[in-house]
């Protein structure tokens, strides 16, 4: 998606993994690219378009299958442009610094 | 690939990205690094090489098997210096904001 | 993990690139996130922490899989908090600009 897409009030991006703590997902991270392309063959760069600064944004999500598209069925409606892929994963660990 | 790796006198993450829309590639995405090192094992660190800024570029590229094929036999020749990966993804959606 | 995570009295994504680097992985990316949550549940944002900057760090490596299964044995005891996945990806291309 785009770095200046928004979704009641808040950058979509911000919205979606507030949505994923919400909803138990184990983890999200959001990246954020230099440049790029995708839905609308829009070309994102940062050194064109540094003061609306729209540049490419990746969240990554990380659960099982079952809740993996669960979530993505709710977010379905939300993502007016952009792409979702999704991949096996095999969980290495997952460790609280905190004690249980 | 390093970020201040060059082809035809732009960045090469750059030509890489315009080379995809022009073959009609359905997304790109770069991302730049912190730090990190590849196939000559050079070091490249943000806080060191700041002056040079020559970080590690990632360049993520989807579509079918067959087009993401075609396209690295094209950059081949191009990337002097890097780490090609290939892996399996289910599209989940991919959407234009605009009106079909 | 998160950005402010150390060992060894040095940030833990250096630590641990350096750790590849010394037992001979193929190659390491570190790519800082805007905003991110984990293991413990925490929100990590880069507006609201912008002074702490506990932003999260995913460090991507490649290498083939007996590498990466002993070198995540390796970390597996200085990571305090932090989620790690193991995927399967095909090498295209792993070169040096050097001559050989």
């Amino acid at each position: 998606m785009g770095e200046n897409d928004r979704h009641q009030g808040r950058p979509l991006y911000e919205w979606i993994v507030r949505a994923a703590r919400e909803n138990g997902l184990a983890g999200a991270t959001v990246l954020r690219g230099l440049e790029g392309y995708g839905a609308a063959s829009r070309l994102h760069t940062a050194k064109i378009l540094r003061l609306s600064s729209d540049l490419p944004i990746v969240v990554e999500i990380v659960d099982s299958e079952e809740k993996i598209e669960s979530f993505l069925a709710l977010i379905d409606g939300v993502v007016g442009e952009g792409l979702a892929t999704v991949e096996r994963v095999e969980i290495h660990f997952y460790r609280s610094g905190k004690p249980d």
